[in-house]
């Protein structure tokens, strides 16, 4: 499916430590820069109380002439007052000037402990530094994807090409994300990038509709960080042929793909998870209300605690749905587990419980479909179980 | 504080094994009654997937002649279709025979496993023996608070008396709930007598602002049931004089008093949890905007796990608040642990960790205070937290 991660043309990046994070061997800082001038699209958290970072950011997006990205890992700028303003601009502007562009042009975003503020000595060598490594390689993709890792096992990057009239277009992103741990908000982080040419219009509508398939559609356990940050840039240097709606269709189902790819692997890499939880609403009447109760089932602790222990428990999912919201009755509800139909219009079925318990325990991938008699709208949403390891993990660590 | 646990006057109880669950020490049916007619009042489960006493009892309140409410553990009669809805019907109308009343007077809830029919003949032989075993003492009103529990390691009872007008006045609750567990849904139920004068509508607005500072203000894990179910009975049976507004004033404060203790019980023997946590939201601009406030704290599992590992993580709880859908900014929060003000006007403090955390490790209780600066509304809301028991408990039960 996907190629060797590896960037779009006109894109380069690097991935160092700087000094945030104590360990030298961690990375802590990276960068991922156009050569020219990007259409940049931002998506980023719905938490009223959001890091310094995505104030800026939010400010400079979407926009016709972006050109850079800087990250750091191991500190969120979160909940860091004026100060935390100060030095999320400063750092668009050592980055700036370290790629001879406009600080406007640069977006940013911090990620790891909130309340503390940003070691500014370490950042500035850290910035000098980062510029002069910057390459187009596949290494230096991956050595950014580990720059803006916090409590993630394992990078996370993708590739994708597709042809658009003739000329190969790329589309490629990495992300980072495995649940919220201790002071460190764990948030997630995506970049997307392309060498597609697209408006700065098109590149926010596309990784809007990207992004309610994808990370919108994913939950480890319902907290949303005060972080969580989306970009798309997208510079043309790929230099395809002006778009048709055949292309642009291709080109939204490339991004669909990389963001899709990019939240899975979020959901795979979750604190302390035995299952990878692929959750189908189907036959709902509009999408909001599939989403909504996919959303139900994903955070409810009962749901993700049978499944934890390999219990087909249609009971605590049906049940979920039902406060979702979401008007319903029980004979509008079928539901599936691993493909086995074990409740039918209202009333459970006659199935191999202990076949079915067996195959939960057995595969790491766990299938919930819930199918509705309401209309034909679907979601599908992602989750990951709840396991004494996940309660072990983010109790232990004490401030 | 309370008194004894009795019930008002004109009030009788029981309760009894009836075959329902295994064990024959184990009660699992319960009935309470008043000797005339009495307004009755119900509060419902707002999940669109209710079981069938939900559904037959819903109908039944407020009325001004209710008499009587028969409770079955072990079953919860929920997701078993008009077989379920004929025998929720079918249970108040043996109770009705056997007490010699109209069915239509009598309301019925039931707990326990859902998606499994009521064994008829064993509630038959039950319904008519519990009848006779009807008696006003404290010990006939324990075995009826008993005769409700599922997975409770205790049974919840309590009584207020006040002087109205010069007549002593009872209020009297019982309750059950412990969390959701395996198939069972633990659902939580209560049942509030007094022998004040209410006319329906009064019982009906009385319980609704009852349950709203009570049970709404409850969360173990968010689960909201197929079943929970609220009554109020108010028999007139004290014949106290005509209220007024100053000893009306003194009823409500009663019933939101035991509504209050009944709910604190529930968290109090919430499952595998070692932390009993108060949190009060103030300075809201509404009651609404601070009890969604307290229930994004009160159910974000990193807040919970945080509680479990005796730290005072602001940035969880502060993130909680923020994604919880109301309007707010960082300077417009300060935070208290155990009364310790750890985070002000959107700026960490400087405080004794430590100490702090210890008296998180030494004491079953927490107290988190979020204070905003909008406006004088403020809620006061318990939640347990989220220990690797809760999971084990819930993950290691298999259907």
């Amino acid at each position: 499916m996907s190629d060797q991660p590896s960037l779009p043309a006109g894109f380069s990046a690097a991935g160092i430590h700087c000094g945030i994070k104590s360990d030298p061997s961690v990375f802590d800082l990276c960068l991922f820069v156009s050569d020219r001038a990007a259409s940049l699209a931002g998506v980023f958290t719905q938490n009223k109380v959001c890091g310094a970072p995505v104030k800026l950011s939010r400010q400079r997006a979407p926009r016709a002439t972006g050109r850079a990205v800087v990250i750091n890992s191991g500190n969120a700028n979160a909940c860091t007052g004026e100060r935390g303003d100060a030095d999320a601009a400063w750092m668009t502007e050592q980055t700036a000037a370290a790629l001879g562009c406009d600080a406007e042009d640069v977006v940013v975003c911090s990620t790891g402990i909130i309340g503390h503020f940003l070691p500014r000595p370490a950042l500035q060598t850290g910035i000098a530094a980062i510029a002069s490594q910057l390459a187009e390689t596949p290494k230096a993709f991956n050595a950014a994807a580990r720059g803006m890792m916090t409590t993630d096992t394992f990078a996370k990057q993708t590739t994708r090409s597709l042809d658009v009239g003739g000329t190969r277009v790329r589309f490629s992103a990495a992300a980072k994300g495995a649940a919220m741990i201790g002071p460190n908000m764990a948030t997630m982080l995506s970049v997307v990038m392309t060498d597609a040419a697209l408006s700065p219009e098109d590149a926010d509508a596309m990784l809007r509709h990207s992004v309610d398939r994808s990370f919108n559609c994913i939950s480890v356990e319902g907290h949303t960080s005060t972080s969580d940050t989306v970009f798309l840039f997208a510079n043309g240097a790929a230099g395809h042929a002006d778009l048709n709606d055949e292309s642009r269709a291709a080109l939204q189902t490339a991004i669909d793909d990389v963001t899709m790819e990019m939240a899975q692997a979020i959901i795979r890499d979750a604190e302390g998870a035995d299952h990878f939880v692929t959750i189908d609403v189907e036959g709902a009447r509009t999408r909001d209300e599939a989403h909504c109760i996919a959303k139900a089932i994903a955070d409810g602790a009962l749901v993700k605690t049978a499944i934890t222990g390999a219990d087909p428990n249609w009971g605590r999912i049906v049940s979920a749905a039902g406060y979702s919201g979401v008007e319903m009755a029980e004979d509008e509800i079928s539901l599936l587990i691993n493909e086995v139909l074990i409740y039918e219009a209202g009333a459970p079925t006659v199935y191999d419980e202990a076949g079915l318990s067996q195959s939960m325990r057995d595969n790491r991938d766990v299938s919930i479909k819930l199918r509705l008699t309401h209309g034909d709208a679907s979601v599908r949403f992602w989750t990951s179980d709840l396991t004494a390891e996940y309660v072990r993990l983010n109790s232990e660590y004490t401030t």
